[in-house]
């Protein structure tokens, strides 16, 4: 994770929803929300799991927003 | 924040609408306007507290426009 | 405005449009169509006032043009 | 013009569109078809003349192809 | 592959994909689904092959996530 | 063409592309698919000609994917 920057808030935040293992809503450019938990990130991508422990590499350029599950 | 640049113009009345708690409309590029306090920004995203307190963190790149609600 | 090149005709003719307060139309990503007055511009955003004075930070990256109002 | 690079066929081919006064077909992401003649360009927008030779200032982000009126 | 730090985990895991041959499924910002082998990566495209070995060439800016087929 | 890094399999391939004036789709951000033959490239655009001759010259930040056609 070459030069993610862990100062920034929104990294902390999504370090935090990885170590809690959070179930979060992602809404992404094409309108799709996936939903699972996140396992990494970098300064690239995400990575998502499903219910099935399945993950989806979600690309940075493509989120929208990303929220805890309510 | 490490490299937000607090001398624009853009950036301070982010600081301003923070401060202030005003309620605004984030308008984001699959439509849907988010509505909801502005907590904190950082140079990737901003993050919007809803109604019930829960965060929304939103990608600056997906911004199109925000402005106080009416 | 840190580092906006005020040498390049872009940023001079929107300079010119705050200046001369023209009504303008501002044409977004998501097809949304502004209508106002430019009121300030910074690296990352334009501002726009509507009728009431109210304002709209509009983020560059969604603008797609900006035209005079016919 | 600060940086237009205009060893860059892309750039120098603009030129000749402006130089040549062709009327050209812009599309741009929000899928609009602008017609008219490009006036100038720099690195960050086009300006583009109507029949009526009022101004569009497109920005270069947003376009997805030029091509000359057939 | 000139500048594609292979230190990252998308960029590694996308190597994980080439090296086992997995079909994935490939989301772009049309909306549409590209469905293939990864055959390459470099830093501004991936190469999918589809089942007659045909290649397209995905430019990552249009990306949206990537996932092994279920 | 400045900065274009020929080391790069997607600017090779393109390279091929134009050599062998294979018959391209390129489908662009729109959802339009361009129909023609790689002319040039350039590090902002590729410039595609139709049937006739018509040069388009696509911007590269909106191609979603290049492929030979069937």
């Amino acid at each position: 994770m070459a030069e993610l920057d862990t100062g920034l808030p929104s990294i902390r935040q999504v370090q935090n929803l990885i170590k809690d293992k959070t179930e979060v809503e992602v809404k992404v450019i094409t309108n799709d929300l996936l939903v699972g938990k996140v396992r990494w990130q970098d300064e690239n991508c995400l990575c998502l799991l499903d219910h099935y422990e399945q993950p989806t590499i979600v690309w940075r350029q493509a989120i929208v927003y990303i929220k805890p599950r309510p």
